[in-house]
């Protein structure tokens, strides 16, 4: 009955730890803005603070940028399982201010039509959710006296800004991090109630671009018609890099992308998934992209290109007739399968160069990328840890895939030698990265329930 | 021998004509920038009390936007011309601030390798341009004792901005400034020595547009490849704008356009303009547009389709893997001939709303356009004039094409019923509408001098 005691200490203390993510959700450490660093060493230091409450030795390590927090705990045992944990307390910047309706380091709970939420950045992306894996712990350490087993805690700053001192760290420090599975608290249910362990991460490689023309912005009217256009450049490139029927045009792009395998796309046809409402819930109501894939293919197993950002010329009110000296883009790719990120920004480059006009030079930026991962399934663990999910929820967890790019799976698997689990409670309507990001309190208390159950499941 | 005496006196008088020149350069009548009005204001006032010291009855008029200047003096007699001189004392905005070497409105002559400039916004366009015929007017009033002829001055502050008051004005107004024709002083040297009079120029139809997606900006790890991202779509109608060819694709946008009449063809390719040097002066070494036509050609009587601003989503430092929630664009197309503006603007929202997906909408916004002007060069005058712009430099004076637009030409045509001489003195390499805007100290000096002759010619 130890299993309930636990479940039933973590029901009744949510209040506190509510109150201690709202501790964590008020400051704002915004890893991609300098002015903020303190303020990520802040939270550093707090989530120090808190796991040495629960009897882990936990330290802040710096890095050369934003720091670590390791922390290790729990019984050594031949037949338990050394399990990592990993989140990351860095948060996206709040931009555009005004589109909030609170502000965004001043959590609160408030009472909606879909049940009750936490409001603040970061809530669901990602503080929120490792507060799940610690808030168990706790639990479990206050009912039982220690850790069910061997647990490491790793705690990253630089998720939001590309993780640049991630790699180095985890070279660095391989054999302290090596465990048998790693455990990364940062994905989503399936669709709002049915719990999922996502064993496929598509990749991503960002390229910025800068086209430049003549050595000043022109007068339209002179040069307009003789003069290359370094706009008119980059629109060409960005419109060729899709054919009409919404598929990435760059060659070889698709060389090493696997067709789904038959029973994955069984499974995933079976999943309760309805694009229209999701794409309602943004106010769109036609699916783009390739048209011959189905919604959740085209999220999960194929890769994509996206002009994240284009600027060029007179953007200000009113209107100003130049030709500009200039144009930059920002475009990423998100890669699956076999895609191999270097191979992927060789052919982005050809095709780049192939398209600029004589009079006209691209400076490339240092686009940074990280394949697709893919986890081998087999290791019985994670059918352990989808039927505690499912005791959970009352509904039968799925594995799935996911669009967003973790990168640190990848590097756990490369570097570590790891496959990952990824478990999260977060939302499709948490607006992460958006205004108004929002955690539900049920993903956050059926969250610290369902570490609960794994912790006991896989310490069995 | 008077004419002999009125160029003496300009000679001998340059420097207190350098300084008043100054003096309106020091004023920041940025126009479209609402922050300037004030400065607008005081602009006209200078303008005003300058004019009156002529001996012009000279007033400052109010309009919904910036202030016109208008002023009256000089004989009225049945066999002397009644002339009407047009300016414009506004300016563009400095931006870039960073680039100029020294402050945009502390105007100063700078010794250069091709001569004394004077350095300033608004040096060429307009002020430095304006006051040559407000100069030529003083030197012949300081021999003479009044002017040779009637004479209207019609000074404008919105030309940077679209004109917006220009049309109402002139139309309340018709009776007070009509003239035999209009001298319009906006324009510049054919090649830096050799005096032009502009017959033709291109109008211009502006156009902005605003593309709609989703109701926010998403994440485009979940969203990627399957919501509508406006810059793709709008990269796409940028590019679609123009074929391989560099022609505009707009359907009908060459149904008015007409072939150059051969003896004007004749004429502009004995005239000596090397496109590679000018396009040199910008850090360019080849002709864009169409392929099949002379730079002269592309710059004068042919149309264009510039796409002059392009913004949307994160243009940053850093990465952000945004789908944005809207894209902008500014474009402009350059008009000759019969081209009609409101013609054309229906056909580029034609063109636009064929290439938007489901899911995307588009704002227009309130293109202004004007169309093209032709002059009728039969009027004497013209031939007159040329005459004495050939003495005043000792190279035959050329009649040429102009490829930025001048609309108020269509406006005097139009409203009032006159043709105009565009005559002015400003050089390829004045970086109008750039950092480092200059005119030629010989620009002006030789531009007085120029007036001078051409007030004779007329009135003789």
């Amino acid at each position: 009955m130890s299993l309930e005691t636990v479940l039933f200490r973590v029901d009744g203390t949510l209040d506190a730890a509510l109150d201690r993510l709202f501790s964590l959700l008020e400051i704002p450490s915004i890893s991609t803005d300098p002015a903020y660093k303190s303020d990520c060493d802040r939270a550093a230091d707090w989530l120090v603070t808190d796991l040495t409450t629960i009897g882990f030795t936990a330290e802040k390590r710096a890095t050369p940028g934003h720091p670590m927090v390791v922390a290790h705990g729990g019984p050594e045992a031949d037949d338990l399982p050394h399990l990592l944990f990993y989140g990351h307390y860095d948060v996206q910047p709040v931009d555009p201010e005004h589109l909030w309706d609170s502000p965004a380091f001043e959590p609160r709970i408030e009472e909606t039509d879909k049940g009750r939420v936490i409001r603040a950045r970061g809530a669901s992306d990602d503080k929120g959710q490792l507060m799940t894996f610690i808030e168990a712990m706790r639990a479990w350490v206050d009912v039982h006296g220690s850790l069910p087993c061997r647990i490491t805690i790793f705690l990253e700053g630089e998720e939001e800004s590309g993780s640049p001192s991630l790699i180095p760290f985890l070279k660095e420090n391989a054999d302290e991090l090596k465990a048998d599975i790693a455990m990364i608290c940062d994905t989503g249910l399936f669709d709002g109630k049915t719990p999922a362990i996502v064993t496929q991460l598509r990749g991503l490689l960002a390229e910025e671009i800068t086209l430049h023309g003549a050595d000043r912005d022109l007068h339209s009217g002179f040069y307009g018609g003789m003069a290359a256009n370094p706009i008119h450049v980059l629109a060409r490139i960005c419109a060729d890099l899709h054919d009409v029927g919404g598929a990435v045009t760059l060659p070889g792009f698709y060389d090493d992308v696997p067709e789904l395998a038959p029973e994955l796309k069984a499974q995933w046809d079976m999943l309760d998934f309805d694009p229209m409402r999701f794409l309602a819930d943004v106010n769109l109501s036609n699916p783009a992209g390739e048209s011959d894939r189905t919604p959740l293919e085209l999220m999960w197993s194929r890769p994509t290109c996206e002009v994240n950002g284009f600027v060029g010329g007179y953007t200000g009110d009113g209107f100003k007739t130049v030709l500009p000296a200039e144009a930059h883009a920002k475009i990423s790719f998100r890669l699956v399968g076999n895609q191999d990120p270097d191979k992927i920004h060789a052919a982005f480059v050809d095709f780049v160069n192939a398209r600029l006009p004589e009079d006209v030079t691209c400076d490339f930026g240092n686009g940074h990328g990280a394949p697709a991962s893919v986890m081998s399934t087999n290791d019985p663990a994670f059918e352990t840890a989808r039927q505690a999910l499912s005791d959970e929820w009352g509904v039968e967890a799925a594995f799935i895939g996911a669009g967003g790019s973790i990168p640190v799976a990848g590097h756990f698997k490369n570097i570590l030698g790891m496959d990952a689990m990824l478990i999260g409670f977060a939302k499709d309507d948490d607006r992460i990265h958006s205004p108004n990001e929002k955690y539900d309190v049920q993903s956050f208390h059926k969250g610290i329930r369902s570490w609960v159950r794994i912790l006991a499941a896989l310490s069995d």
